[in-house]
């Protein structure tokens, strides 16, 4: 299985093979109904080929999935200081997004297949959890030492995760046909508005996580309160 | 199965001694190694009996998820437009706590035995996963008609759920020596206060020259914090 980007791009004929001939097979006769013998049979390879690429049937549905964690891994691992770590986190996301989006039928496809059989669903659970665990971890890290670093580490990766997913499975439902990119930029916009810094990040300037105290008479007029609030938000 | 927590409480007793009999063979064979036909062996029961009580070897592990689903389920339905929907799903998620902390002994027992058998991970994600969809079908409910309503009850179920299991599992860690409850409030608190309402409630009449005290990250968005005003201020 590759582990780079630059490995999946030159990825071998062979495997692409298997993938389409084991599609082809789920959509004929269902999922359950086909062996991994029928799928090297049609693609005219070896099962010991199949096994190369693919540890189990379960793969061959998620081929890309091995690759996209090793580059969402290694983008987490090449960040700096400078990068807010909520907004990390997000771009991380995005790279699931991208693999998704490069092949739009295909990914309809297989979220269809998906839906129907059971044994596909929990494995993509358990999919969805090693990039929910590799941003946590990462989220970890930068917080390590804030109070409740791991709590806030592990709210906001399942955060993030949950609005990739809503976007994502908005745009399957579609049939791949709506802007998928603008609907996971609002989806990660509306985690980072909860906990993230706001859009224009000044050094020096009040964080995200400041506490604002705004004190105010219960009869005071609303516009009144509100612009207090805007002012003391730096928004007036 | 039992359905409720009436029905729990009189739970049949050849149920618990099924469940005594999984874990002390799982404890010295291992999980993989024990068969249901060498559970039903010590109980002294036969096969028959054990799949009356649980669909499968998975189940035997997590005996009380179904009870504690269909509580959840029936908490949630039984809510009002008076509840404020954050907090609702919080104690919801409370419900899955206090069977946790039932029985200690229990818990941390199947805690340790599920980190290191894959296949009752795999299970353990879809309950997680289910608990998580019902919490996101109540506030899609509570949203419809809201801009991006599924994505902030999908976000909003996600985080309340992350925060939950945070707490579950440091206390399941301590070997369930500390106070459960007391991190599991601390973790929702942190979810309440990235999207729900304050916890501040100013008992008996409003008066025109009580005070309100408003506290807000900085971060949040200003109609939340404006709508939170409002609902303080008793004119949402």
């Amino acid at each position: 299985m590759s582990s780079s980007s630059a490995a999946a791009a030159a990825k071998p004929p062979m495997r692409d093979a298997l993938v389409a001939a084991a599609f082809r097979l789920f959509l004929e006769r269902g999922y359950e109904q086909t062996t991994v013998d029928d799928i090297v049979a049609l693609a005219g390879v070896g099962r010991r080929s199949f096994f190369r690429y693919f540890p189990s049937k379960e793969d061959v549905v998620f081929p890309d999935h091995e690759r996209c964690l090793a580059d969402m891994t290694a983008f987490l691992a090449a960040s700096g200081a400078e990068h807010e770590p909520v907004r990390r986190v997000c771009d991380a996301a995005r790279l699931v997004l991208r693999m998704y989006a490069e092949n739009p039928a295909f990914s309809v496809h297989r979220y269809r297949l998906t839906k129907k059989v059971p044994g596909l669903r929990a494995y993509e659970l358990s999919v969805v959890w090693r990039y929910e665990r590799a941003l946590a971890a990462y989220l970890r890290g930068r917080f390590a030492g804030r109070p409740d670093g791991t709590l806030r580490a592990d709210v906001i990766a399942a955060a993030v995760v949950a609005a990739h997913n809503n976007a994502l499975r908005s745009w399957l439902r579609s049939g791949g046909e709506d802007d998928a990119s603008a609907a996971v930029d609002r989806a990660l916009e509306y985690v980072q508005s909860a906990f993230g810094l706001p859009s224009v990040v000044v050094p020096g300037e009040p964080r995200a996580d400041d506490v604002i105290v705004l004190v105010s008479r219960r009869g005071a007029p609303l516009w009144r309160v509100v612009q207090e609030l805007e002012s003391a938000l730096g928004r007036g």
